[in-house]
């Protein structure tokens, strides 16, 4: 979606003569994904307001055509045709084609459980998603909802609903929300952000759901057996790539199941390109192949896919940098940011990792609103490399991540780290910005490890 | 005051044994300067809230022996003496040293002429004339009152006398506040900060000071020869470094007027080193020498100068590593930030400078809170490096602009900043972070001359 878009706006900027068809099997090609939980908590009434692009404006302006709610079902890459299936008429169609981008995509998971069919269980991945469960929600009267799962989508999902009067319980196996991307101390802290803001969270796998007569679930079954009686249940487990199309097509996928691509977003084969959720990307801390479902990743190889795909002989190809994975949310009154390796991500990777983590504040402890703020470094023992890093606490939380950002890019050590000159002055920071503060910890940690 | 309490506590951890005295001529050695506007403002109500340590508990705490109120007259490096003077009973001393470190700081400028001693007429440069001022406000009726500077200092007072209910006029000589910072149109926004938060600001010099028959000054009167009627005056001219202590000990001071010193902050005197406000350091950008008064410069120069006086032969030198000279403050419910270099310094220095600006928002277009952020990059033609960055918008600004320092201080160019995938989420930016927008159009701008 942003991927395919971006794509095809870039493809048209590379070559003005180029026909080129963006196929979309829903009907909305260019919306704002990420704004979603601004709908479903009551911030923005109008949906439409969520939509960038409609296909009408998209082909006017871009200059792209555009065939919304047509499906790709077929691609034979080796004779440059491919089938489509309208959803409107379900007329179906043949197309030549030079060359394709693949930009599937991913999908929610859904687990293979009675019950998920159900009328009140949803899952929130796009904006018909959002548009079914805000109805929902709008017309039936919810006391109590569970969502089930600890990620980015479920703590979303479950700040929106108690914006909207509903008691939710977050239910998710691990120790604390967000435990891939956390070390346990930090996502204790989203915890206390969650419980604090009215969710009740709870560390438990969900073993079932329970329906009643009338074919709604009326409760969660923990793997404790215990039943969480709800109206309503939110299933937020994670995506997998929308990869069948391709794979058909003899598209090579990598160890995480998403396309393997190239740089310059070059799938095994020599006419398709593939961008966006459907692809996986290299980390540039480890070098290895992740799935990063982050918008600006699909906007960033979108762009780089459809350069690369349309630009002439003379035009240097575009490549896509790789990532640091950073990605920042916000949790009530308190936000969150990680990016780059946890420490047991680095342990794995090969590195010989430490970990530290300070409290500090997110302004001068004298001005009004000054927070506390948690960083957690993940470093590397050897040159005290930065790998990683968490942070949880009040406004400027987030911005502050992005900092590490090209640090972490350049391979830089905690150390230089210190040595930057962060901007002093007590409505934005105390005198040592927090992420001074770690570094000088983290600094002292490998100074204290070297004399021992 | 901050460099030299930095400097102590740094010798003592350097150096567990050695003899370690603060001379201090006023009667507070650690309190936070750039808390001062939270006073003025009526923010923070009792002074000592903004004392870090006093005297004992510095010494109790940093095992450091204070002599405040006492102030060194004159310096002997050669033979090792120096003389004081106590402004509690005016009795003199001398005392031996084997190493001597400047942290003399800076003053604030004061023009020669009649009526700057009246006393409503005041400076903003240390905690005693913040207490003399705030009383005079608490005291006095005071309808209307003139600041004169347009700098930081001058910025800050205004806004917190309007905050107090006084009506300012900001009368600075140049096109726009902020002016050896900021380019015209970025200023031009503070101006406009600035008066959508009540203040007036007039681009005019002061000729001179109008005094009444009581002592007091009753009208500012600007080059055109009009008279500003006022019943309060503050001087916020800028500041010139306290060398002459050092000069007449025979340290030497750089083009900037202020000590010269390497990147160990030795002088070029064997048993002397300086620090804080008084010194000069580098620019990470052009190599050349600056005045940087920031706490943060203040506090890293301190270490490295108490460090290296204290250090036994064993022990690795500290260095500093130089200043991007990044620099934020609160305009009402504005912020500001620049830092590098602007585009005529730039020039100056000898690159070919080109800036571009773009205004985009602070948080997506849809999230309540979302405003508008201006960014202005400055940036050479030939590679695209980053030479400077100056930044006016809503909350996020100021934060927003740490991104930059690491990318600077490492030489980064447009392209490299335009690489970075910078945290994207509605409740903290747009899709594409102002920085990144504002790379983009450098990267073109860029390709647009190579192409022409």
């Amino acid at each position: 979606m942003a991927s395919g878009t971006a794509a095809a706006a870039e493809a048209r900027r590379a070559d003005p003569d180029a026909q080129i068809v963006l196929f979309e099997q829903y009907s909305e090609i260019s919306y704002g994904a990420c704004e979603i939980p601004l709908f479903l908590d009551g911030t923005v009434k109008d949906v439409n307001q969520l939509i960038a692009f409609t296909p009408k404006t998209f082909e006017e302006e871009r200059g792209v055509r555009v065939r919304a709610q047509t499906r790709v079902d077929r691609l034979d890459p080796q004779s440059g045709w491919l089938e489509f299936t309208s959803s409107v008429d379900g007329e179906t169609g043949r197309a030549k084609f030079d060359k394709f981008i693949l930009a599937t995509g991913a999908r929610a998971t859904s687990p293979d459980i009675v019950g998920v069919d159900a009328e009140n269980v949803f899952i929130v991945r796009d904006l018909q998603d959002a548009i079914s469960l805000e109805k929902y929600i709008s017309d039936t009267p919810i006391q109590h909802a569970v969502v089930v799962g600890g990620g980015f989508v479920g703590i979303e999902v479950a700040e929106s609903l108690t914006h909207r009067g509903i008691r939710v319980t977050l239910l998710q196996p691990n120790p604390g929300p967000l435990h891939v991307h956390l070390e346990k101390n930090m996502a204790k802290l989203v915890a206390e952000l969650l419980e604090k803001g009215g969710v009740t969270v709870r560390d438990e796998r969900m073993a079932g759901l329970e329906a009643s007569s009338d074919s709604r679930v009326n409760a969660v079954k923990t793997a404790s057996g215990e039943l969480v009686g709800c109206q309503l249940v939110i299933l937020a487990m994670g995506i997998i790539p929308n990869v069948e199309l391709g794979v058909e097509a003899g598209v090579k996928t990598g160890d995480t199941g998403a396309f393997r691509v190239d740089d310059r977003m070059r799938t095994n084969l020599a006419n398709v390109w593939a961008c966006g959720d459907c692809i996986e990307v290299e980390s540039v801390i480890n070098n290895r192949s992740v799935i990063s479902p982050l918008s600006l990743t699909a906007f960033k190889t979108g762009r780089v896919a459809g350069r690369n795909a349309a630009r002439r002989g003379t035009h240097k190809p575009a490549r896509f940098e790789g990532v640091v994975a950073a990605q920042g949310l916000k949790v009530f009154d308190g936000e969150v940011a990680y990016l780059g390796l946890t420490e047991s991500a680095a342990l794995d990777s090969g590195f010989s990792a430490l970990t530290v983590s300070i409290r500090h504040r997110t302004k001068g402890a004298l001005v009004p609103g000054s927070r506390f703020i948690d960083v957690t470094l993940v470093f590397e023992l050897s040159r005290g490399r930065i790998l990683g890093a968490q942070l949880v606490g009040g406004p400027g939380t987030v911005l502050r991540a992005n900092t590490l950002i090209p640090l972490i890019r350049k391979g830089a050590t905690v150390s230089d780290l210190y040595e930057q000159d962060l901007i002093y002055a007590p409505p934005f920071s105390p005198r040592l910005d927090p992420l001074l503060v770690a570094a000088r910890k983290a600094v002292r940690a490998i100074e204290d490890i070297r004399r021992s």
